[in-house]
């Protein structure tokens, strides 16, 4: 019989990888946590259609959908955003803004398998609902950038590409561009670092009522700005100039002061290029990069207030990021800050058949402790317990001889120090606990 | 536009939802880490034919299964068992025995969504591969208990009804029946409880080669077993007694010692009703169940030594148990047992304009040391925000007003005491630790 496979881009787990992977969960939970968010999960498996709601009919090709047996159309998530819609759409009005929810889960695309990307991965998502303020954007970006460090990752290993899907569309309009042609230009703009000039400008020539040399010519100007002055200067210069795009930098100063008074500026850096290619997002969008190396994107998200109005909810203003397991995964790995996977035995037991007894007596007992106990199941001789204890890197070994179990006692050993002694078997937990 | 709704069976987490199930995932996980098991985890997508091999095709009917857009037939996991015995088969011999391995996770099965039955489900599973004694039952269902006692369940609202498909297998032996009709006749004793005896013994009569009269006789005093004693004796009169018998009694006996010594017989009832009904049990069975009330099925498990052999791998004994969260969430939420959900907002941190950057400097810096941190996102009043502490339950509000903050100070307040202090700005952290 031939044995099974695994499906291609699908993970198995092995306790090693369990635990580099519980490892980022539990530091992605804690970040949250300290930024007063709290944990809501949603369903694997949707309706499609509040998929394609959201996304288009396009994202079809990439899900795994299905009918069920009930004759409904169904797909696994690719994402969690448009249940989470759903989720706060549902009771926005009984709920306190803002609303800051996290959530760490697996998501399914139907894509090409390829180092960095798989058809299942984990995503950590954290998101506000409810204010409008470039503080909220900030207290995203400054909970992205705290996670991140949380996995021992500093300024010198990555930054936050800070841009402005508003400033964009502001500066496209003075060209010209409506509505239409937006989503459009902003594609070219996602797509301009891996394309020659020449093809831009040519793109940007199918794209009705612009003048694309001018718009090319702004387009790299703004791509070029790294700071708020020259942000400032830029659009001074700029057509489209005025009140709304002067309260649009004013924005950008306070999100950048918050930035500043947690002590983050130095993760982020101005940069227009980013302009995230889902048409959603509405305002400030940012993705985390990693400096050195392969430059590999980790986390990405910004603003998109128009989405839960869209899925047929009240209209309310939203923003958040999603951070994947895997880009962050094998950095860890290559970096060699992940832990070391370890069973963090605490304690090994070691008996005879006329200890039994009492030894497993104990043995339930450290364990209604909540130490984390273990022991050869049958009777074996105490040279090979002894063996199976170094072996599995117990911090304490618990010999129950014979002789000191008849007077309730117990030889205690401490594998690192090496020290022994001999105390009343009661007293494991006192003396493990020290 | 309609708005959006789960598909039957499948639920969302809002917050307080989200609590309890992460509450029931670390008692399971504390648990099995105090028994030294490991933690793996498997893709939720599978080959269907991974879990045919297991079952039968007779599962499909209740897979959410479909053809992926590579042409493949996949099925969602009705189950973890099938994924475990691969992972574990395919790397059998690198791995150290007994294998203990533990698992939390989603299930899901297209069935009629009922009270304690859902289409998507957790589970709790832990297995142990490659020891035949039954000191590794007796672990198991010692970890079965201690898991349901965790979560403050006591021996007056649950025990374990412990059975054995060996003995069962052996007495159908001598009363002739082959393999073929084993099963035939187990599966009329899994259900001999909601059937009526004439119905059951006209069953047993199709069934090839038995004496049906003699048959449903002993079943019948074989279920009213309770003790070892009982058992024995029943052994002795049957037609079945031998060496055999006497040495699976021994058992038996190893068995029931190990929980004496464990201190949980009082959790333990022979009860020999319980077969279960799946085909690939070899050994002990057991399952978990409410003493009082309803009577539900917390957990059950059991020895199955053939799996990984069927499967395409070598040959390892296996027993493990899985326990639902469905169940066991409703039985906490009636026993009002579980985790009053709360925020634990450790810092609420009150700022104006004009200390707004000392204080955010703060909660960055208490965010750092894992402090759970909010604030009012735009400045508002001290009243406001002071109202908003109170409402989110923080255990502590730092008040950066104007005065102190000049002199690099902070009023702290711990609003379960209701006393206030004016402490250096820098040793917040100290004064919430204490």
């Amino acid at each position: 019989m031939a044995t099974f496979q695994t499906l291609p881009g699908f993970r198995e787990f092995y306790p090693e990888e369990c635990a580099l992977r519980n490892f980022l969960f539990e530091r992605f939970r804690r970040t949250a946590l300290s930024f007063a968010f709290e944990e809501y999960d949603a369903p694997i498996l949707e309706q499609t259609e509040l998929f394609t709601a959201k996304s288009g009919d396009e994202i079809i090709a990439q899900l795994f959908n299905f009918e069920d047996k009930g004759g409904r159309r169904v797909a696994m998530r690719p994402e969690m955003t448009p249940s989470l819609a759903r989720m706060v759409g549902t009771r926005a009005n009984a709920m306190k803004r803002p609303i800051k929810w996290f959530n760490i889960s697996e998501a399914f695309r139907y894509e090409r398998p390829q180092r960095g990307r798989l058809r299942s991965f984990y995503q950590f998502n954290a998101d506000m609902f409810g204010d409008m303020s470039p503080c909220a954007d900030a207290e995203i970006i400054a909970l992205c950038i705290h996670a991140l460090r949380n996995f021992g990752l500093s300024c010198e290993d990555f930054h936050v590409r800070l841009s402005d899907r508003r400033l964009w569309t502001l500066l496209l309009q003075s060209h010209g561009a409506g509505d239409a042609e937006m989503q459009q230009i902003l594609s070219l703009i996602d797509r301009i670092e891996r394309e020659d000039p020449g093809h831009t400008i040519e793109n940007l020539g199918k794209v009705r009522g612009i003048d694309a040399e001018k718009v090319y010519g702004d387009i790299l100007l703004l791509k070029n700005v790294r700071t708020l002055d020259q942000l400032v200067k830029f659009f001074e210069k700029s057509s489209a100039a005025g009140d709304v795009i002067g309260e649009r930098i004013g924005d950008f100063s306070t999100l950048l002061g918050r930035m500043e008074a947690f002590g983050l500026s130095k993760f982020v850096t101005i940069d227009f290029s980013i302009v995230r290619g889902l048409a959603y997002y509405t305002g400030f969008v940012f993705e985390a990069f990693e400096r050195t190396g392969q430059s590999r994107a980790l986390a990405g998200g910004g603003r998109y207030d128009n989405l839960t109005k869209k899925l047929g909810y009240s209209d309310l203003p939203a923003v958040g990021f999603a951070a994947g397991d895997v880009t962050i995964g094998n950095i860890l790995m290559e970096k060699k800050t992940a832990p070391i996977f370890s069973k963090n035995l605490c304690c090994f037991i070691v008996y005879s058949r006329e200890t039994e007894k009492i030894a497993m007596k104990q043995a339930a007992h450290l364990r209604w402790k909540n130490v984390n106990v273990d022991y050869c199941l049958e009777e074996s001789n105490f040279v090979k317990q002894l063996k199976t204890a170094a072996q599995h890197k117990a911090k304490f070994v618990a010999i129950f001889d014979e002789e000191n179990a008849a007077s309730n006692r117990v030889r205690m050993k401490n594998m690192e120090t090496g020290s022994e002694n001999i105390i009343s078997s009661g007293d494991i937990f006192a003396a493990i606990s020290e």
